[in-house]
Protein backbone atom coordinates (compact mmCIF):
# COMPACT_ATOMS: atom_id res chain seq x y z
CA UNK A 1 0.00 0.00 0.00
CA UNK A 2 1.33 3.18 -0.80
CA UNK A 3 2.10 5.78 1.87
CA UNK A 4 -0.27 8.55 1.64
CA UNK A 5 1.09 12.24 -0.35
CA UNK A 6 1.69 14.75 2.17
CA UNK A 7 -0.34 17.51 2.29
CA UNK A 8 1.87 20.81 1.76
CA UNK A 9 0.32 24.24 2.63
CA UNK A 10 2.63 27.10 1.70
CA UNK A 11 2.23 30.54 3.23
CA UNK A 12 -1.08 29.63 4.27
CA UNK A 13 -2.67 32.60 5.85
CA UNK A 14 -5.90 31.49 8.02
CA UNK A 15 -5.55 30.02 11.14
CA UNK A 16 -8.92 28.48 10.56
CA UNK A 17 -8.33 27.11 6.88
CA UNK A 18 -5.00 24.83 8.13
CA UNK A 19 -7.34 23.89 10.72
CA UNK A 20 -10.40 22.37 8.09
CA UNK A 21 -7.46 21.52 5.85
CA UNK A 22 -6.22 19.01 8.77
CA UNK A 23 -9.75 17.59 9.72
CA UNK A 24 -10.31 16.83 5.75
CA UNK A 25 -7.10 15.34 5.43
CA UNK A 26 -8.04 13.22 8.58
CA UNK A 27 -11.42 12.19 7.11
CA UNK A 28 -9.52 10.55 4.38
CA UNK A 29 -6.77 8.88 6.42
CA UNK A 30 -4.12 11.26 5.22
CA UNK A 31 -1.64 12.04 8.45
CA UNK A 32 0.94 14.09 7.36
CA UNK A 33 0.85 18.13 6.99
CA UNK A 34 3.86 20.42 5.92
CA UNK A 35 3.62 23.79 6.36
CA UNK A 36 5.54 26.62 5.26
CA UNK A 37 5.92 29.84 6.68
CA UNK A 38 2.54 30.23 8.04
CA UNK A 39 1.40 34.16 7.95
CA UNK A 40 0.39 33.86 11.79
CA UNK A 41 2.84 32.02 13.40
CA UNK A 42 2.84 28.04 14.77
CA UNK A 43 1.36 26.87 16.84
CA UNK A 44 -2.05 28.33 16.40
CA UNK A 45 -5.36 27.93 18.23
CA UNK A 46 -7.80 28.89 15.51
CA UNK A 47 -6.03 26.14 13.13
CA UNK A 48 -6.47 23.83 16.73
CA UNK A 49 -10.02 24.31 16.96
CA UNK A 50 -10.90 23.90 13.33
CA UNK A 51 -9.42 20.84 13.46
CA UNK A 52 -12.05 19.26 15.76
CA UNK A 53 -10.79 15.25 15.77
CA UNK A 54 -8.15 16.28 13.14
CA UNK A 55 -6.02 17.25 15.43
CA UNK A 56 -3.25 14.89 15.98
CA UNK A 57 -2.84 16.20 12.19
CA UNK A 58 -2.01 19.51 13.60
CA UNK A 59 -0.44 18.51 16.79
CA UNK A 60 2.40 16.62 14.21
CA UNK A 61 2.67 19.15 11.40
CA UNK A 62 6.09 20.63 10.78
CA UNK A 63 6.99 23.80 9.74
CA UNK A 64 9.67 24.95 7.42
CA UNK A 65 10.88 28.35 5.67
CA UNK A 66 10.65 27.93 2.64
CA UNK A 67 8.74 25.05 0.09
CA UNK A 68 11.93 23.89 -0.88
CA UNK A 69 12.58 22.96 2.63
CA UNK A 70 9.44 21.00 3.03
CA UNK A 71 9.76 18.99 -0.05
CA UNK A 72 13.65 18.08 -0.06
CA UNK A 73 12.69 14.46 0.93
CA UNK A 74 9.83 13.99 -1.57
CA UNK A 75 10.15 12.21 -4.70
CA UNK A 76 7.28 13.33 -6.45
CA UNK A 77 5.87 16.87 -5.94
CA UNK A 78 2.84 17.88 -7.22
CA UNK A 79 1.60 21.65 -6.94
CA UNK A 80 -2.10 23.15 -7.20
CA UNK A 81 -2.69 25.62 -9.33
CA UNK A 82 -6.58 27.70 -10.22
CA UNK A 83 -5.86 28.38 -13.37
CA UNK A 84 -3.33 27.18 -16.02
CA UNK A 85 0.33 28.57 -16.15
CA UNK A 86 2.86 29.29 -18.94
CA UNK A 87 5.66 26.68 -17.64
CA UNK A 88 5.40 23.53 -19.61
CA UNK A 89 4.43 20.69 -17.20
CA UNK A 90 1.80 18.22 -17.19
CA UNK A 91 -1.86 18.85 -16.29
CA UNK A 92 -3.94 16.74 -14.22
CA UNK A 93 -7.22 16.48 -12.65
CA UNK A 94 -7.41 15.46 -8.90
CA UNK A 95 -8.76 12.18 -10.27
CA UNK A 96 -6.04 11.60 -12.42
CA UNK A 97 -3.35 12.64 -10.26
CA UNK A 98 -4.72 10.66 -7.48
CA UNK A 99 -4.11 7.50 -9.75
CA UNK A 100 -0.73 8.75 -10.81
CA UNK A 101 0.14 8.89 -7.00
CA UNK A 102 -1.10 5.21 -5.99
CA UNK A 103 0.78 4.38 -9.08
CA UNK A 104 3.79 5.92 -8.51
CA UNK A 105 4.80 4.41 -5.24
CA UNK A 106 6.95 7.35 -4.60
CA UNK A 107 6.95 9.38 -1.31
CA UNK A 108 5.05 12.57 -2.69
CA UNK A 109 3.70 15.34 -1.87
CA UNK A 110 1.13 18.46 -2.74
CA UNK A 111 1.47 21.85 -3.06
CA UNK A 112 -1.25 24.00 -2.11
CA UNK A 113 -0.79 27.97 -2.52
CA UNK A 114 -1.87 31.02 -0.12
CA UNK A 115 -5.55 31.61 0.03
CA UNK A 116 -5.04 34.80 -1.87
CA UNK A 117 -2.51 34.28 -4.50
CA UNK A 118 -1.60 30.46 -4.74
CA UNK A 119 1.49 29.40 -5.56
CA UNK A 120 4.87 31.64 -7.04
CA UNK A 121 6.68 30.54 -9.95
CA UNK A 122 9.90 29.29 -8.38
CA UNK A 123 7.03 26.72 -6.38
CA UNK A 124 5.49 25.19 -9.17
CA UNK A 125 8.97 25.19 -10.49
CA UNK A 126 9.56 22.27 -7.71
CA UNK A 127 6.85 20.53 -8.88
CA UNK A 128 6.83 17.35 -11.57
CA UNK A 129 2.99 18.24 -12.45
CA UNK A 130 0.34 20.78 -11.77
CA UNK A 131 -3.08 19.33 -10.27
CA UNK A 132 -5.73 21.97 -11.66
CA UNK A 133 -9.55 20.61 -11.45
CA UNK A 134 -12.24 21.19 -13.79
CA UNK A 135 -14.36 23.37 -12.28
CA UNK A 136 -16.96 26.17 -13.37
CA UNK A 137 -14.53 28.40 -15.26
CA UNK A 138 -16.02 31.73 -14.01
CA UNK A 139 -15.57 30.81 -10.54
CA UNK A 140 -12.52 27.98 -9.97
CA UNK A 141 -11.52 29.39 -7.01
CA UNK A 142 -11.90 26.98 -4.13
CA UNK A 143 -11.43 27.12 -0.61
CA UNK A 144 -7.55 26.03 1.07
CA UNK A 145 -9.40 23.40 2.43
CA UNK A 146 -11.74 22.28 0.26
CA UNK A 147 -8.92 21.62 -2.39
CA UNK A 148 -7.10 19.74 0.46
CA UNK A 149 -10.21 17.75 0.95
CA UNK A 150 -10.74 17.33 -3.06
CA UNK A 151 -7.23 15.90 -3.09
CA UNK A 152 -7.36 13.73 -0.17
CA UNK A 153 -11.00 12.55 -1.09
CA UNK A 154 -9.53 11.62 -4.87
CA UNK A 155 -6.60 9.80 -3.61
CA UNK A 156 -9.13 8.02 -0.44
CA UNK A 157 -10.94 6.61 -3.75
CA UNK A 158 -8.25 5.87 -5.61
CA UNK A 159 -7.83 2.86 -3.74
CA UNK A 160 -4.40 0.61 -2.90
CA UNK A 161 -2.76 -0.04 -6.49
CA UNK A 162 -3.86 -3.60 -8.04
CA UNK A 163 -0.21 -4.14 -7.06
CA UNK A 164 2.40 -3.33 -4.79
CA UNK A 165 3.95 -0.71 -5.58
CA UNK A 166 7.95 -1.05 -6.48
CA UNK A 167 10.17 1.11 -4.13
CA UNK A 168 10.60 4.00 -6.84
CA UNK A 169 14.09 5.23 -7.34
CA UNK A 170 13.09 8.62 -8.00
CA UNK A 171 15.63 10.92 -7.15
CA UNK A 172 14.99 13.46 -4.03
CA UNK A 173 13.64 17.48 -4.49
CA UNK A 174 16.57 17.77 -2.66
CA UNK A 175 19.14 15.76 -5.20
CA UNK A 176 17.45 17.24 -8.17
CA UNK A 177 18.13 20.96 -6.62
CA UNK A 178 21.82 20.24 -6.71
CA UNK A 179 21.48 19.17 -10.14
CA UNK A 180 19.51 22.20 -11.12
CA UNK A 181 21.94 24.09 -8.98
CA UNK A 182 24.82 22.46 -11.30
CA UNK A 183 23.54 23.10 -14.29
CA UNK A 184 22.49 27.01 -13.70
CA UNK A 185 26.00 28.02 -12.82
CA UNK A 186 27.46 26.29 -15.53
CA UNK A 187 25.33 28.23 -17.77
CA UNK A 188 25.77 31.27 -15.69
CA UNK A 189 30.01 30.64 -16.27
CA UNK A 190 29.48 30.15 -19.38
CA UNK A 191 27.46 33.27 -20.12
CA UNK A 192 24.21 31.52 -21.55
CA UNK A 193 22.08 34.12 -20.11
CA UNK A 194 22.78 37.05 -22.30
CA UNK A 195 19.46 38.54 -21.81
CA UNK A 196 18.72 39.58 -17.78
CA UNK A 197 14.93 40.25 -18.31
CA UNK A 198 14.48 36.76 -19.77
CA UNK A 199 16.72 34.99 -17.62
CA UNK A 200 14.10 34.16 -14.89
CA UNK A 201 11.51 32.94 -18.13
CA UNK A 202 14.40 31.05 -19.79
CA UNK A 203 15.78 28.94 -16.08
CA UNK A 204 12.19 28.27 -15.61
CA UNK A 205 11.90 26.61 -18.87
CA UNK A 206 14.60 24.69 -18.76
CA UNK A 207 13.90 23.37 -15.30
CA UNK A 208 11.00 22.06 -15.98
CA UNK A 209 12.04 20.34 -18.70
CA UNK A 210 13.58 18.04 -16.10
CA UNK A 211 11.17 18.37 -13.85
CA UNK A 212 8.45 16.91 -15.56
CA UNK A 213 11.21 14.08 -16.77
CA UNK A 214 10.78 12.29 -13.48
CA UNK A 215 14.85 11.75 -12.86
CA UNK A 216 15.84 9.01 -10.73
CA UNK A 217 19.13 9.53 -8.56
CA UNK A 218 21.15 7.30 -11.27
CA UNK A 219 20.09 9.90 -13.91
CA UNK A 220 20.65 13.07 -11.85
CA UNK A 221 24.35 11.89 -11.25
CA UNK A 222 24.31 11.05 -15.32
CA UNK A 223 23.35 14.50 -15.87
CA UNK A 224 25.63 15.96 -13.76
CA UNK A 225 28.48 14.20 -15.57
CA UNK A 226 27.61 15.76 -18.83
CA UNK A 227 27.81 18.70 -17.97
CA UNK A 228 30.79 18.91 -15.95
CA UNK A 229 32.06 17.53 -19.16
CA UNK A 230 30.51 19.59 -21.53
CA UNK A 231 31.54 23.01 -19.77
CA UNK A 232 34.93 21.93 -18.79
CA UNK A 233 35.32 20.81 -22.52
CA UNK A 234 37.01 16.94 -21.76
CA UNK A 235 39.49 18.43 -18.68
CA UNK A 236 36.67 16.73 -16.38
CA UNK A 237 37.48 13.73 -14.58
CA UNK A 238 33.24 12.83 -13.59
CA UNK A 239 31.46 10.21 -15.22
CA UNK B 1 -28.14 17.86 -19.32
CA UNK B 2 -29.18 16.96 -16.21
CA UNK B 3 -30.36 19.94 -14.17
CA UNK B 4 -27.73 19.96 -11.18
CA UNK B 5 -29.52 19.05 -7.86
CA UNK B 6 -30.47 21.40 -5.34
CA UNK B 7 -28.96 21.51 -2.01
CA UNK B 8 -30.90 21.43 0.75
CA UNK B 9 -29.03 22.38 4.28
CA UNK B 10 -31.16 21.51 6.97
CA UNK B 11 -31.03 23.27 10.07
CA UNK B 12 -27.52 24.63 9.95
CA UNK B 13 -26.17 26.31 12.41
CA UNK B 14 -22.82 28.65 11.63
CA UNK B 15 -23.58 31.36 8.88
CA UNK B 16 -19.52 30.41 7.94
CA UNK B 17 -20.40 26.71 6.83
CA UNK B 18 -23.82 27.75 4.60
CA UNK B 19 -21.76 30.44 2.71
CA UNK B 20 -18.42 28.11 1.96
CA UNK B 21 -21.15 25.56 1.16
CA UNK B 22 -22.26 28.31 -1.40
CA UNK B 23 -18.67 28.27 -2.53
CA UNK B 24 -18.41 24.63 -2.91
CA UNK B 25 -21.78 24.70 -5.07
CA UNK B 26 -20.29 27.78 -7.78
CA UNK B 27 -16.80 25.89 -8.02
CA UNK B 28 -18.54 23.03 -9.22
CA UNK B 29 -21.66 24.89 -10.75
CA UNK B 30 -24.53 24.13 -8.83
CA UNK B 31 -26.59 27.09 -8.34
CA UNK B 32 -29.62 26.23 -6.30
CA UNK B 33 -29.41 26.38 -2.25
CA UNK B 34 -31.96 25.71 0.25
CA UNK B 35 -32.08 26.37 3.66
CA UNK B 36 -34.44 24.52 6.66
CA UNK B 37 -34.39 26.96 9.80
CA UNK B 38 -30.84 28.28 9.74
CA UNK B 39 -30.23 28.77 13.50
CA UNK B 40 -29.04 32.56 13.41
CA UNK B 41 -31.84 33.72 10.99
CA UNK B 42 -31.70 35.03 7.50
CA UNK B 43 -30.18 36.93 5.79
CA UNK B 44 -26.59 35.78 7.61
CA UNK B 45 -24.14 38.43 6.84
CA UNK B 46 -21.58 35.79 7.90
CA UNK B 47 -22.70 33.31 5.25
CA UNK B 48 -22.57 35.95 2.19
CA UNK B 49 -18.80 36.84 3.73
CA UNK B 50 -17.51 33.14 3.51
CA UNK B 51 -19.24 32.59 -0.31
CA UNK B 52 -16.78 34.80 -1.58
CA UNK B 53 -17.68 34.34 -5.14
CA UNK B 54 -20.33 32.39 -4.87
CA UNK B 55 -22.83 35.18 -3.46
CA UNK B 56 -25.09 34.94 -6.00
CA UNK B 57 -25.82 31.22 -4.53
CA UNK B 58 -26.61 33.15 -1.31
CA UNK B 59 -28.62 35.76 -2.80
CA UNK B 60 -30.59 33.55 -4.36
CA UNK B 61 -31.14 30.82 -1.58
CA UNK B 62 -34.93 30.09 -0.98
CA UNK B 63 -35.45 29.48 3.09
CA UNK B 64 -38.33 26.49 4.29
CA UNK B 65 -39.75 25.63 7.70
CA UNK B 66 -39.21 21.93 7.38
CA UNK B 67 -37.24 19.68 5.22
CA UNK B 68 -40.78 18.38 4.44
CA UNK B 69 -41.63 21.46 2.43
CA UNK B 70 -38.12 22.14 1.07
CA UNK B 71 -38.18 19.28 -0.68
CA UNK B 72 -41.94 19.09 -1.74
CA UNK B 73 -41.00 19.65 -5.72
CA UNK B 74 -38.34 16.95 -5.78
CA UNK B 75 -38.89 13.87 -7.28
CA UNK B 76 -35.59 12.24 -5.84
CA UNK B 77 -34.01 12.76 -2.58
CA UNK B 78 -31.14 12.03 -1.21
CA UNK B 79 -29.80 12.05 2.48
CA UNK B 80 -26.46 12.47 3.44
CA UNK B 81 -25.23 10.80 6.89
CA UNK B 82 -21.92 10.23 8.57
CA UNK B 83 -23.31 6.74 9.63
CA UNK B 84 -25.43 4.16 8.81
CA UNK B 85 -28.78 4.38 10.02
CA UNK B 86 -31.18 1.21 10.49
CA UNK B 87 -33.78 2.62 8.31
CA UNK B 88 -33.96 -0.23 5.52
CA UNK B 89 -32.78 2.29 2.39
CA UNK B 90 -30.86 2.18 -0.32
CA UNK B 91 -27.08 3.22 0.47
CA UNK B 92 -24.64 4.80 -1.68
CA UNK B 93 -21.03 6.38 -2.05
CA UNK B 94 -20.99 9.73 -3.51
CA UNK B 95 -19.83 8.52 -6.75
CA UNK B 96 -22.65 6.37 -7.19
CA UNK B 97 -24.97 8.52 -5.78
CA UNK B 98 -23.85 10.73 -8.38
CA UNK B 99 -24.04 8.59 -11.30
CA UNK B 100 -27.90 8.03 -10.14
CA UNK B 101 -28.03 11.98 -10.14
CA UNK B 102 -26.76 12.18 -13.41
CA UNK B 103 -28.62 9.52 -14.86
CA UNK B 104 -32.22 9.36 -13.69
CA UNK B 105 -33.14 12.60 -15.31
CA UNK B 106 -35.23 13.85 -12.06
CA UNK B 107 -36.10 17.07 -10.04
CA UNK B 108 -33.50 15.94 -7.43
CA UNK B 109 -31.82 17.38 -4.12
CA UNK B 110 -29.67 16.34 -1.47
CA UNK B 111 -30.18 16.73 2.01
CA UNK B 112 -27.48 17.57 4.49
CA UNK B 113 -28.25 17.61 8.30
CA UNK B 114 -26.91 20.34 11.41
CA UNK B 115 -23.25 20.33 11.89
CA UNK B 116 -23.66 18.92 15.43
CA UNK B 117 -26.43 15.95 15.10
CA UNK B 118 -27.13 15.35 11.40
CA UNK B 119 -30.64 14.53 9.56
CA UNK B 120 -33.28 13.35 12.26
CA UNK B 121 -34.86 10.06 11.39
CA UNK B 122 -37.94 12.02 9.68
CA UNK B 123 -35.73 13.79 8.18
CA UNK B 124 -34.16 10.64 6.47
CA UNK B 125 -37.45 9.27 5.87
CA UNK B 126 -37.79 11.71 3.11
CA UNK B 127 -35.18 10.34 1.27
CA UNK B 128 -34.83 7.67 -1.48
CA UNK B 129 -31.49 6.61 -0.68
CA UNK B 130 -28.97 7.68 2.05
CA UNK B 131 -25.29 8.77 0.65
CA UNK B 132 -22.52 7.62 3.00
CA UNK B 133 -18.60 8.29 1.95
CA UNK B 134 -16.40 5.65 2.59
CA UNK B 135 -14.26 7.75 4.98
CA UNK B 136 -11.66 6.93 7.90
CA UNK B 137 -14.03 5.29 10.03
CA UNK B 138 -12.54 6.62 12.83
CA UNK B 139 -13.44 9.96 11.93
CA UNK B 140 -15.77 10.06 9.39
CA UNK B 141 -17.30 13.29 10.66
CA UNK B 142 -17.20 15.96 7.78
CA UNK B 143 -17.33 19.59 7.83
CA UNK B 144 -20.70 20.34 6.52
CA UNK B 145 -19.59 22.60 3.78
CA UNK B 146 -16.84 19.86 3.16
CA UNK B 147 -19.93 17.35 2.74
CA UNK B 148 -21.36 19.82 -0.11
CA UNK B 149 -17.96 20.57 -1.73
CA UNK B 150 -17.76 16.29 -2.33
CA UNK B 151 -21.29 15.80 -3.46
CA UNK B 152 -21.17 18.83 -5.86
CA UNK B 153 -17.23 17.84 -7.43
CA UNK B 154 -18.76 14.20 -7.67
CA UNK B 155 -21.52 15.39 -9.54
CA UNK B 156 -19.51 17.81 -11.46
CA UNK B 157 -17.32 14.62 -12.36
CA UNK B 158 -20.05 12.47 -13.05
CA UNK B 159 -21.26 14.74 -15.78
CA UNK B 160 -19.92 14.98 -19.89
CA UNK B 161 -16.76 15.59 -19.59
CA UNK B 162 -15.01 19.12 -20.12
CA UNK B 163 -12.46 19.78 -23.02
CA UNK B 164 -9.01 18.43 -21.94
CA UNK B 165 -6.43 21.00 -22.06
CA UNK B 166 -4.99 20.86 -25.43
CA UNK B 167 -1.46 19.56 -25.57
CA UNK B 168 1.32 22.05 -26.43
CA UNK B 169 2.98 21.27 -29.73
CA UNK B 170 5.09 18.46 -29.09
CA UNK B 171 8.81 18.46 -31.46
CA UNK B 172 8.65 15.70 -34.67
CA UNK B 173 11.00 12.69 -34.19
CA UNK B 174 13.60 14.62 -36.83
CA UNK B 175 13.56 17.62 -34.22
CA UNK B 176 14.47 15.58 -31.58
CA UNK B 177 16.81 13.31 -33.77
CA UNK B 178 18.92 16.49 -34.17
CA UNK B 179 18.95 16.96 -30.76
CA UNK B 180 20.09 13.51 -30.05
CA UNK B 181 23.04 13.89 -32.17
CA UNK B 182 24.23 17.31 -31.35
CA UNK B 183 24.41 16.62 -27.43
CA UNK B 184 25.78 13.12 -28.33
CA UNK B 185 28.53 14.58 -30.68
CA UNK B 186 29.47 17.01 -28.37
CA UNK B 187 29.86 14.47 -25.69
CA UNK B 188 31.85 12.14 -27.83
CA UNK B 189 34.05 15.63 -28.76
CA UNK B 190 34.32 15.96 -25.24
CA UNK B 191 35.25 12.60 -24.18
CA UNK B 192 32.60 11.93 -22.15
CA UNK B 193 32.00 8.10 -23.59
CA UNK B 194 35.14 7.08 -22.05
CA UNK B 195 33.97 3.24 -21.83
CA UNK B 196 33.60 2.25 -25.23
CA UNK B 197 31.72 -1.31 -23.99
CA UNK B 198 29.59 1.15 -22.05
CA UNK B 199 28.89 3.42 -24.80
CA UNK B 200 25.59 2.55 -25.57
CA UNK B 201 24.48 1.78 -22.68
CA UNK B 202 25.01 4.98 -21.46
CA UNK B 203 23.82 6.85 -24.75
CA UNK B 204 20.33 4.74 -24.02
CA UNK B 205 20.04 6.15 -21.12
CA UNK B 206 20.76 9.57 -21.25
CA UNK B 207 18.45 9.93 -24.47
CA UNK B 208 15.73 7.56 -22.77
CA UNK B 209 15.93 10.46 -20.17
CA UNK B 210 14.59 13.37 -22.74
CA UNK B 211 12.86 11.18 -24.53
CA UNK B 212 10.14 10.74 -21.97
CA UNK B 213 10.24 14.51 -21.44
CA UNK B 214 7.77 15.02 -24.27
CA UNK B 215 10.27 18.16 -25.77
CA UNK B 216 8.04 20.63 -27.96
CA UNK B 217 10.35 22.18 -30.96
CA UNK B 218 10.98 25.12 -28.47
CA UNK B 219 12.28 23.10 -25.69
CA UNK B 220 14.60 21.44 -28.13
CA UNK B 221 16.03 24.64 -29.55
CA UNK B 222 16.60 25.72 -25.68
CA UNK B 223 18.37 22.57 -25.37
CA UNK B 224 20.80 22.52 -28.10
CA UNK B 225 21.44 26.42 -27.80
CA UNK B 226 22.70 24.65 -23.80
CA UNK B 227 24.86 22.52 -25.82
CA UNK B 228 26.39 24.69 -27.66
CA UNK B 229 27.26 27.22 -25.02
CA UNK B 230 28.44 24.56 -22.47
CA UNK B 231 30.59 23.25 -24.95
CA UNK B 232 32.07 26.16 -26.07
CA UNK B 233 32.72 27.88 -23.28
CA UNK B 234 31.31 31.14 -23.12
CA UNK B 235 32.41 30.94 -27.27
CA UNK B 236 28.75 29.81 -29.09
CA UNK B 237 26.80 32.57 -30.32
CA UNK B 238 23.61 29.90 -30.24
CA UNK B 239 20.89 31.35 -27.28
Amino acid sequence: MSRPPAIVLVRPQLGENIGMAARAMANCGLDELRIVAPRDGWPNPAARAAAAGGNAVIDSARVFDTAAEAAADLQLVLATTARPRDVEKPVHGPREAARLLRESGARAGILFGPERSGLDNDEVGLAAAVVEAPLNPDFPSLNLAQAVLLMAWEWRMAGPPSETPVPSELAAAEAFEGFWRHLDGALDAAGYYREPKLKPTVQRNLRAIFARAGLTDQEVRTLRGVIARLSAGGRAKDY
